[in-house]
């Protein structure tokens, strides 16, 4: 099956379990506000477990949990981060934020309930035994935590304040937490439920990372809004430092290409099996939202 | 050793655990605040687990990971719920609350930090077997999610719209999420701890709970600021039901006496040995603050 098929199946896989599991909870507010942002989604981090899992051979009904484990984590993310005390935003892909759509005590809550969602999913009994469940709880505890999605979020707030624009290596760092944790994480957890070694898709995972958020950066200056699904050219207008402001257009798209390169290397001793995380590496570069 | 100098010595074991992983993370303001928002409290919760787990004669080095887990877990949603959109509070153990120190920003985002932290913390490798590390993790989950402790809150905001005040069962059902299911897991721990059966000590936690709740609400009526150390009379004053406004003030400490002692009898089975559990389900009602 190519990349798109794949990631259109994986998708609507995740898309329906996260539904189904959200749903068992009622419908309270703060439930349909949880579903809600669970909704769309590229589902990139999803199929990066799906993907790595199958890669090892472990069975699909196993690794949907973790699937679902990393979308849950990264909804709640997207959800703070939107509220009017973060980055404020009022769309996401292309809907109403959470705290527009409800209010902000609704948007607190749907993220938090949301983050202890992905926990509940990562140490799922379904998931297997209870070495590799505790090793999925922790590991993505640590990638979320405040030595990795939350170290990024608080080094982006710290340097609104620095009263200068951050270097090359500072923003490589901001956002090997921010964002490359999770997406290490997604990569890494079909190694993880085989019990294998994870060195292989971590460095394929850090390239693949780092791409992501440059290609997002030349998202924000290239895209529009309505393709984007989000508020575009914030970043250069507000004159944060970006890898485009600090690389230049031309520049960031060569970086972005060469991780790319590095991604697919990374992951050369798994041959030809790996062709779709390969695709998907490509895949990241290449969109246009 | 007696129940006061138990707490007491099991508080500042917390204590100094806590602000030695925090402070592992640097110093940048999320992580400060992350420390100062777990520091302080009367620590019943941490105190439960390491009890429970003294009963079931595990080690203290492996008990106090899921101490602090959910000593982390609680500090997370006090600075939640402390936020302008939730209860809007300015005063937290007698000190300024965390969006007041800092700002909305770094509070919401040291709260989200501190949840990630109760998870690393409950699948630890120091707590034992990996069985025993993912089923800490997972009920974890299920006590502080949109079945345990959100729906609580969340059930707290539906009624503040409902137009007419909560019943009795109402107000039981919310309650039993809200501070209920926390209290529970915590009891629970050292039997699972142990792989040891849960029900004496969930019972016990369940009447525990409730009158843990009738209590604050009689010092919500009783007390005076200072002393608790957060407004009081600020539910009275909202004209939002309470265990007082529904029971009566004489009505809700009989009720609360009578959870005491179902709380105890529920630990028969565990003889002499659980006495100072029972001491803590006294102590619960007879609390200033």
């Amino acid at each position: 099956m190519s990349f798109p098929d794949r990631l259109a199946a994986d998708a609507a896989r995740i898309e329906a379990h996260l539904a189904a599991e959200i749903g068992r909870f009622g419908d309270l507010p703060v439930i349909r506000a949880m579903a809600y942002a669970a909704e769309g989604g590229k589902r990139l981090r999803g199929f990066l477990v799906l993907e790595s899992a199958r890669l090892h051979g472990v069975d699909g009904a196993r690794a949907i949990w973790p699937a679902c484990a990393i979308e849950a984590l990264h909804a709640y993310s997207l959800v703070h981060d939107d509220l009017p005390c973060m980055d404020d935003d009022d769309l996401r892909r292309g809907r109403p934020t959470v705290h527009r759509k409800w209010d902000e005590a609704t948007a607190v809550l749907a993220g938090d309930a949301l983050q202890t969602l992905a926990f509940e999913f990562a140490a799922h009994p379904e998931v297997g035994p209870g070495e590799v469940r505790a090793d999925l709880a922790l590991s993505l505890a640590r990638a979320a935590g405040a030595q990795g999605m939350v170290l990024g979020q608080a080094l982006d707030i710290a340097a609104e304040t620095a009263g200068r624009p951050l270097t090359l290596d500072e923003i490589t760092a901001l956002q090997a937490g921010k964002t490359g944790a999770l997406i290490e994480w997604s990569a890494q957890a079909g190694a993880r439920l085989a019990g294998a070694d994870t060195a292989a898709l971590s460095a394929y995972a850090r390239a693949l990372g780092l791409a992501f958020q440059i290609a997002d950066d030349i998202l924000d200056v290239e895209g529009d809004a309505a393709t984007v699904g989000k508020a575009v050219g914030k970043d250069a207008g507000a004159g944060k430092a970006t890898f485009v402001s600090l690389l230049g257009l031309d520049g960031a798209k060569r970086r972005a290409a060469d991780l790319v390169t590095e991604a697919c290397d990374a992951l050369g001793a798994y041959g030809d099996g790996a062709d779709c995380l390969r695709d998907a590496a490509r895949f990241v570069i290449s969109r246009r939202h």
